[in-house]
C-alpha cells in the first residue's frame, strides 16, 4: 500500500438539526451539539446530511444551519455541507450558498426524483465541481436516491480531480472494497463509510473514515474505535464496535406502525441527545412525528446499557 | 353510476418548459406552446410537472414558468401547478408561490428522497392542503417518488376533502380501477391517468381525464380521443389511441447508451415541438443532453407517419 | 386491423388445485371444478399456473393434476399446462411430461431464482419450443419471476414461430398495448391478460382473451364479459367488469399479518369455491395457511353481494 | 464473548458442477475438483449451491452430483447439500434424497417464485427441519429469492433448534453484524458469509466462516486467510483478502451484453478451473453460454497476476 494522505479521515458525523417546539432551527442547541462533538473527538462536521433533515428544510433554514455550524466550529474542524438537491442547477445553487457561508467542502448525490443515467451522473458531478469552488464529495445512498454509484464511476471522477471523496451509505460492502482498492492509487481521495455498525470492518478493508449518524450520540465511542483501528488493535476496535452496535438499536425503538425508518432513526438520535442533555427537544420536521414518552424511556435504557448516562 | 361532476376532466397536458440555448426559460416559446395547446382543445394546463422539468428548475425559474403560463392561459383554462418537493414545508413554500402567481390548483407527490410511511404521507397531504388555499391533487408516480399511493389512502383523503383529484402515473391499472370504483361516491373528485397509450382503456374503466406528456405534441389527437370516449364510440376511440400509441414511439428514439429515460422522453417531446414549429429549441436541462440531428430526423419521420406535418 | 385468428381466445382460467385435508390432490373436487368451468363457458383450461399452486407441488402431484384435468376436460376445451421451472432443462422435463399426459400447449416463464439476461431468455424459449412438441406460450409475471419480458422480445419470438401466445400478468399496461399493436401482423398469435379487474379495458386495447384466477370462482361472469366485448357493447362489458372487480375484493380478506399475498389470493379462490359447493376443502399447500372461519364468512358475504349464491 | 463451538467454520466452498460437452455431469472432473479443494484446506463442501448450478439441474442430475461429491469426500470433510426448491414439499423431497445420498446437512432458502411472508418462511424452515433428519442451514440470498431473512427470524429459529447455521449472501453487512452479535448466545450456531471479497471484514465482525464461490478457484488462499484471521493477524489477513479481491475480478470478464451475472460468475469459476487444469470443460447449463476464447485468455491473465499458475 502506498503512503496516502486522504483529505478527510476519522469521524465526521452528519450533524442533526435541533428544532424548537414550533419547528424553527434551535441554534442554541445546535451550537451546544457542535461543541459536544468537537470535544468528543470528531475530525469534521457534515452539515445538511440525511440525518440533518436536509430533505425537510427550506433554503432559508438551511442557511441558518450552515451559518450556525460554521460559526460554532470556528475553524477547529472542517465543515462539509450537503447540497442534496434533485438536479444539477439546484445543487449548484446550494453549493454556492454553502461557499458563501464558509463551508470547507460540499457533498452531492446523483440526481434523484428524475430518472437518470450513468452518463448524466458523471456530467452532474463534473458540472457541480466546476461551478462551486470547493472540494466535492459524492454521497452514495441508493435507499434515498434510488441509483447506485459504481466504483468505476467514482474512481474515474476521482482520478480526474472532480471528486475529493465519497461517503458510501450503499450497504454494498463489495463495492466499497473495490473503492478502497482503487483509492490506493489516489493519494488524496477519501473513502468514508456511512454504516454505523460495521466501521471496524470497513476500516480493516481500507476505508479512511466514517460518517456515522450515531456519531451525534456517541462521538467519544467512534473516536476511540477509530484510534484503535489506526493503532492496529483490531480486537479492541471490534469490542468497541460491538458496544456501539448495541447502542444503535435505538433506531429500532419507534413503533414501525406509525413512523418511517427515517423518523425512527433520526428521531432516535435526537431523543438520545435530549436524554443526554445536549439538545432541548426531540422535535422532528413534518410530516414525521417525534418519539413519544414510552419510546424515550426505552432509548434512555439503551443509552444506560451502553454506558452513556 | 351516480351523476358525477368532477372538477378536472378531459386533457390536461403537463406543459414542457422551453429553454433558450443558454438554459434560461424561453418565455416566448412557452407562450406559443400554451396557445397551441388551448387551440388544440385541452381542458387545463399542468405547469411544473415531470415533463415540465420541474426537478431541474431553480425556484426563480419556476416562478417564471408559472407566471408565463398563467399569463398566456389568461383564464381560458385552469392552470394546475406542481409543488413537487422532497417534503412538506418545501411543498408548502412552493404551493404558496403558486397561489401568488395565480394558479387554480396545486399538485403534490408523497415525500421523496427521505424514506416515508403511509401515516406520514397521509399527514403530508393534510398539512399541504391546510397551508395552501387551493385545491390539491395528489400525483402518484412511483417511478420517481419510489412509494405508491394506495387507493385506500387516496380515497380516504378525498372523502375528507383533502384531495380534489389524483394524477395516476403508477402503471398500476388494477389500483386505478379501484380508484375509479371508489370515486363513484365522491362526486367532485377527479381521477386522471398519466399514461399516454392507454387513455381509451382507462376512460372505459372510469377515469375522468388524462394528463399525457405526449399531449404537448398532439393535443388535437387527445382531444378527439376524449370526445369519442365521451360519446361512447369506443371503437373509434381505440383507433385514435392506436395512432397515438405509435406516435409515442418518439420516446424510444434517443440512444439509451447516453440518455436516461427522462432525457429520451421529454427530449422527444421538445424535439417534436421544435419540428412542429411551436418552440425554438430542444434544449434540456443539465445534466441531460438534447437529442441530436439523427434522433431529430427519426422523430420527424414518426410525426410524419402519425399525420402530424 | 387485419383479420386475425389467434389460437387462444376467450376465458382460460388458471385452474386451482383442490387438496384433501392431508394435502393430497383431491381429484374428485378437481373433476367437479373442471365441469363447473366448462359449463360456465370457459374456452380453455390452464393447469399448473400460479393459481394452481404449481410452485408448491412435487412432480408426482403435478402429473396427477394434469392427468385429472385432461381426463375431465375430455377434449371439450384445450388444456394448456404450466412448466414453470427455474431453468431450461427442468422446464423441458415438465413439458415432456405434459405432452405425455395429453396437454394441448405448454406455458413457460423466463428462468428464475438464477439471475438472467435477455439473450438467455430468448434462448430459453427457443430451446423449450424445440424440445417439446407442443405450442408454447410465454408467461410474463415479474412479481414472481423478477424479470420482465419486453414486447420486442415476445414479438420477435412470435414472428419466429417460437411462441404461440403470451399470458401477461406484468401489470404493464403500456407494454401490453404494444404487444397488441405488434400482434396485428401475427395472425395466429394470442395476447392474453392475467389481470382480473381490467379485462374489459385490455380487450378494448386489443387483447385476445384473459387468464383470470378469479375465473375459477365466476366463470359465467367472465364469459359474459368476453361476449359483450366481442359484440362491441363496451358499456355493458364495463358494468360486468365492475361487478367482477368488486367480487375480486375476496383476495383482500385474509389477514395480511399472517398470510402472504399468494395465500390470501388463492386461499380466497379456494374458499369461494368451497362456499359455492364446487370443491370440498379450502386447504392450501404448506407453508401457507388456509383461510379461517371468520375470513370464510367475509368471503361468503362478498359472493352474496356479487350475486353468486 | 462466550466460548463458542459452532458446527460449521472455516472455508466451505459451493462446489461447481463440471459438465461434459453434451451437458451431462462430468463426474471425473468433479472428483478431481473435490480432491483439489480438500487438498487446498477447505473444511467442508457445499453441493448444489447457486455456484453449483443447482437451479439448472434436473433431479436425476442432482442425485449424481451429491453421490459423486459424497463419494469423493469420503468422510474427510462434511458435505452440506442445497435443497433450493420453490416451496416446502419440494425442498423436503430433495432433502430426503440428500439424506439418502449421505449428506451431513442441508441448506434451504425461503420459498421463491411464489410471494411469501415472514410467518410462512418461519413455518417453511420448521417443516423442512422436522421432515428431514439432518442439520438445516438457512441460505439468505435475496438477489435470487427476492425476500430477506431478518436477523430476528434467523436467531429465533436458531434458538428453537430449527437452524444449525446460516449462509448470508444478502450483502446486508449490518444485518450480518446483528446475526453475529445474536449468535454469541447460541454456542453451536454457525454464521457463514457468502461474499468473496469481504471475508476478512466479516470474520473480524464475528462470522464463523465463509462459503465463497471463488473458493473453488483458490481454496488455498481462502484457507490462508481464515488461518490468519483465526490467529488475529488482521493486517496479513487483509493483504491476502486484497489479493483475492483482485482475483475475483474474473467474474467481470464475460461480456455483459450477452451473459447474465450468473453466467459471468460461475462461467468464470469454471473457466479458471479449466485453465488451472482441474476440470475438463467450462461448459455451463442452458440457456447460459460458456465463456469464449478471448474471455478465457483474460481470465488466465488475472490468474497469473494473482499468482495462480
Amino acid at each position: 500500500m502506498n503512503a496516502r494522505t486522504p483529505r478527510f479521515t476519522g469521524v465526521i458525523p452528519p450533524v442533526v438539526t435541533p428544532l424548537t417546539a414550533d419547528g424553527e432551527i434551535d441554534t442554541a442547541s445546535l451550537e451546544r451539539l457542535v461543541g459536544f462533538l468537537i470535544e468528543g473527538g470528531v475530525t469534521g462536521l457534515f452539515a445538511l446530511g440525511s440525518s440533518g433533515e436536509t430533505a425537510y428544510l427550506t433554503d432559508a433554514r438551511k442557511d441558518v444551519v450552515v451559518d450556525t455550524i460554521v460559526g460554532a466550529a470556528a475553524g477547529q474542524v472542517p465543515v462539509v455541507v450537503g447540497t442534496i438537491e434533485q438536479t444539477t442547477n439546484r445543487a449548484v445553487e446550494r453549493g454556492r450558498a454553502a461557499l458563501k457561508s464558509g463551508a470547507d467542502a460540499i457533498v452531492a448525490t446523483a440526481p434523484f426524483y428524475t430518472r437518470t443515467h450513468d452518463t448524466e451522473i458523471d456530467r452532474h458531478f463534473r458540472l457541480v465541481a466546476d461551478a462551486v469552488d470547493l472540494p466535492l464529495l459524492a454521497y452514495d445512498v441508493p435507499v434515498c436516491v434510488h441509483s447506485k454509484l459504481s466504483a468505476d464511476l467514482v474512481l474515474r471522477l476521482a482520478a480526474d480531480g472532480v471528486l475529493a471523496g465519497v461517503k458510501d451509505s450503499s450497504g454494498d460492502d463489495v463495492g466499497l472494497r473495490y473503492l478502497c482498492l482503487g483509492a490506493r492509487e489516489l493519494p488524496d481521495f477519501s473513502v468514508l463509510t456511512g454504516h454505523e455498525v460495521v466501521v471496524d470492518a470497513m476500516l480493516l478493508g481500507g476505508a479512511d473514515g466514517a460518517v456515522p449518524g450515531l456519531g451525534n450520540v456517541d462521538p467519544h465511542g467512534y473516536a476511540r474505535l477509530d484510534a484503535l483501528a489506526a493503532a492496529g488493535d483490531w480486537a479492541a476496535a471490534r469490542a468497541e464496535q460491538d458496544r456501539i452496535a448495541r447502542l444503535f438499536e435505538i433506531v429500532t425503538v419507534a413503533d414501525p406502525g406509525t413512523a418511517s425508518a427515517t423518523a425512527g432513526g433520526l428521531g432516535a438520535f435526537k431523543t438520545a441527545l435530549k436524554v443526554r442533555g445536549i439538545i432541548d427537544t426531540n422535535v422532528v420536521s413534518p410530516p414525521m412525528r417525534p418519539l413519544d414518552a414510552g419510546e424515550t424511556a426505552r432509548i434512555a435504557e439503551i443509552l444506560e446499557r451502553a454506558g452513556l448516562r
